[in-house]
């Protein structure tokens, strides 16, 4: 099966450098995928000799313009219609492309993905989801930032979009669902929470019920579910301590002369260590519930890392993730999630 | 300074078996330190024989009755009037002790501390606050669970309760405090949040602005301010992930023979790396907002981390805490914070 990507090669960072690299790679390990580079033509050529690469499965789309990472969305909408980031999501419109993956600003491409695709009916608002290592593998939690203020439609929403993405990509029939919520006896989360355990436990989902913030990294379910702004402090929070391990332990072991050279003998623990749980893997945020799949890269991505956004895209785009949503939303439909008036 | 404390003897997991020798272990280390051993008083004695101890500096209150660790907050106010909790929080009502120190449940703690001990002037509600390891030292977060849905009159007041709670403890004049978002482009954080921002910004404190969930352990401010749900989900992410990291380390290094024997020479390392991090310092939550100072232990928690929680609650008492707490509280008056419908 013939993949195509759209790659918006001018997003993030570094920009050419890193998303250029990162293609050759993707187009080396998958013999079924095409890409095509959107951006600038002459920068993306001149990389493209830098990398002594020529493909018969590599295209370039030249787009004029880039959005800038701290541009306001609305600007980007309205000052950039040939940007790199644009014209990668037009693709996929014009159904060229199957998927994008861009490594720039999130608002942007979120607000610009949104117009260009518009969503998939039944889905009031779109999510950010990604994948996070845990115990046993991996545990997929959305949203991680796009929407501040949910109703427990919303929330249920997510639930329906995570389940069919861990099922589609995973193969798992029926992914558990967690309620990211707090535990504790006398407090049982607040009411937007509750109302969506009930919702939850309604619909034709695989619900676990109330998770805590360890439960994430223990994967106690397959999906967690809760409202942007929880989900991106929790991330954030986990990103914070986990930086902070990383940096007591480098400072212990470099301590002096003794322990240097225990760091010394240790390399090959430390090193399978770090590997495990580099964040680089698991690089590349799903866009939900659009009518089409965009893959968002961290900005500040490096070639090894900008390669797993694009393995995203592959993985979603070949396991029909799109069709498998619209259909579990059918089935939720007696439950009028698709109108949160009628609930 | 002689200070007298309430321990509550039968609390947590645990009970006398933690809870007695870390009072003793604290008697040993504070000279002008006096503490009440409220519980059962034939175990309390029993314990105390067996860790050979007498001590003018100790005296035992009876309490007939233990608030079970799943007992609804209800029933232990309803049902457990000589509850060991009741009766040490009791004690600081008729000023025979500063603080108390429970490791028991802490919803039956929080209610039955509001009941006994009322609010202050000008705060709502109580929060819950705790000390994290950052790169620098220490940072305080509240609340952490006791409040799900707050105003952004409730955020205002917590962080007037952190700034103090800093100032005493650490002796900092003005400590920094930020208030926990969610950073990027084109998401400025939820409604009540963004009304938290401007009540600050008109504030007396040292307000640093917006901060995201990894400057918690940055330690880019003294004090970190968000609701108690977000607060919990931050705090029980991030230790979900040290879980998960310090288990993989241990795994990488048990792999076989010659990663254990490189774990063997690296051990000095990584004790004092897990020593560095090690939760049980960290241990004492402070109930903030009450008239009274009353401090919950882990009800997990050992005899070594419950003497954290013991020295916590005798560095809040002879910093004055609450009375710096009601100074700043009328410094803001101008604000109205004391009355929420004036805003």
């Amino acid at each position: 099966m013939t993949i195509t990507l759209a790659v918006d090669a001018m997003g993030g960072d570094h920009g050419p450098s890193v998303t250029i690299p990162a293609s050759i790679n993707a187009l080396s390990k998958y013999d079924q995928l095409h890409i095509i580079l959107v951006g600038d033509k002459e920068l993306i050529q001149t990389e493209l000799q830098k990398n002594k690469y020529t493909n018969t499965r590599l295209s370039i789309q030249h787009a004029s313009e880039v959005v800038e990472m701290d541009e306001s969305p609305q600007s980007a909408l309205k000052n950039k219609k040939d940007s790199s980031m644009r014209v990668a999501i037009n693709l996929i419109k014009e159904e060229k492309a199957q998927a994008c993956i861009s490594a720039g600003n999130t608002g942007a491409l979120m607000a610009t993905a949104r117009y260009v695709l518009k969503m998939l009916p039944g889905i009031d608002r779109p999510a950010i989801a990604s994948s996070l290592p845990n115990q046993k593998g991996t545990t997929y939690m959305l949203d991680l930032g796009a929407n501040t203020d949910c109703t427990a439609e919303n929330l249920l929403q997510f639930a329906v979009m995570g389940a069919m993405l861990v099922s589609s990509v995973t193969g798992k029939p029926k992914p558990s669902i967690g309620l990211l919520n707090i535990g504790s006896e006398d407090i049982k989360g607040n009411e937007v929470v509750k109302q969506a355990g009930e919702l939850l436990r309604r619909s034709h989902l695989n619900f676990y019920g109330n998770v805590e913030g360890n439960d994430i990294f223990k994967g106690t379910t397959d999906v967690v579910v809760c409202d942007g702004f929880v989900g991106n402090v929790a991330l954030k929070s986990a990103e914070g301590i986990a930086q902070l391990m990383g940096r007591f332990l480098t400072q212990e072991f470099k301590r002096n002369w003794i322990t240097k050279s225990m760091a010394f003998v240790s390399l090959l623990v430390l090193n399978r260590f770090k590997k495990r749980l580099d964040p680089r893997r698991y690089n590349g945020a799903s866009f939900l519930g659009l009518k089409g799949i965009v893959i968002k890269s961290h900005g500040g991505a490096d070639s090894y890392s900008f390669y797993y956004a694009i393995r995203t895209a592959i993985e979603e785009s070949k396991n029909n993730v799109l069709e498998n949503i619209q259909k579990q939303l059918e089935l939720e439909v007696p439950l009028d999630i698709s109108s949160s008036e009628n609930i």
